[in-house]
């Protein structure tokens, strides 16, 4: 679908300050710095976006959209198990494109935000809530959940693997190295063991 | 042992600006909040601190001791998997003094100023560093390893523990709620499991 000039640079706005505000923070990152990296003036910003709230706000659901579309592609499989790994290393193979210095940009806006903006923070609930409820359905699919001791139930097991998945991002980003995300996913798979 | 004066303002000043840089980020956090929030004078300020940069690194440097101390008596048990839990609840605890909003100020600091300053992630990995090996120590009293199935080192399930913790005190600040660090604890145990 071709877009027309405007909605061309709309885009290229939100994409420039997604890298931003993934890298440095919302409140870090100046309309000035966005001005600077997308090259687009100063009155063409905020025809678009009326204020920095504004423009927050809609790459969250921008990256939101796009984070939900590459989700319910990622269970790829036959089988439960091999299905959630996959989904693991899709993500870590979006983390991987900005090397791992960057992060998740919901997890860095949870830590950031979720506090000053409840705008901000009801769409990172989304966005948690949602990834959390695909998996639990992938984990349906197949589970005997009284092979798992302590028991944990299918809404526990998809919230510990996305924590693994966030705690591995994190100190991905500490160490700048991808081996720590690895781990997280040899554990998730460890968890899934009993299930599979 | 008695403070002088001097030090129970410098005492003060770390403690205050601690609760700000982890409840609102260290960028966020003007000299004059702080100033606000300690009463302090601004001149007494910089005497103690000469720039944000040095109050900042003060601040870790103080948490990351205190931290330290707490981590190394909250492994409290006979064996190894009640040990390692007992430590988990024990951060856990920790974070619930804060009511689940302001998170870890680790963690949180990680995600803002690792790249940003390389005084400030030298601090965080040496933390992160501290804690995977202290865990990693206690799996090693115990662990029998060939029992994990896909095999984790004890370093992994050192890794994989503190990502479970990290990844849970995030999903705790996002719903303002313990019950997703509660579940991750849950998830730990089902790790150990295969080695108690």
């Amino acid at each position: 679908m071709l877009q027309t000039k405007g909605q061309e640079t709309r885009s290229h706005i939100l994409l420039e300050s997604r890298r931003l505000f993934t890298l440095q923070g919302f409140q870090n990152t100046s309309i000035s710095t966005i001005i600077a990296a997308t090259g687009v003036k100063k009155g063409n910003l905020y025809y678009h976006f009326p204020s920095k709230e504004e423009l927050g706000l809609a790459v969250l659901l921008d990256a939101r959209d796009e984070f939900f579309t590459i989700l319910e592609h990622s269970f790829v499989g036959d089988r439960m198990v091999p299905r959630i790994l996959h989904s693991c290393n899709a993500i870590k193979g979006l983390i991987q494109q900005g090397d791992f210095v960057a992060g998740c940009l919901f997890g860095n806006t949870a830590l950031e935000m979720t506090d000053a903006n409840s705008r901000f923070g009801q769409i990172i609930r989304e966005v948690f809530s949602h990834w959390i409820e695909l998996i639990e359905q992938e984990l349906q699919l197949e589970a005997d959940l009284t092979a798992v001791d302590p028991p944990l139930s299918t809404e526990s097991l998809a919230i510990a693997i996305v924590a693994l998945l966030e705690g591995g991002i994190m100190l991905a980003r500490v160490y700048q190295d991808g081996k720590n995300l690895e781990v997280c996913i040899t554990a998730i798979h460890g968890l899934l063991i009993p299930l599979s």
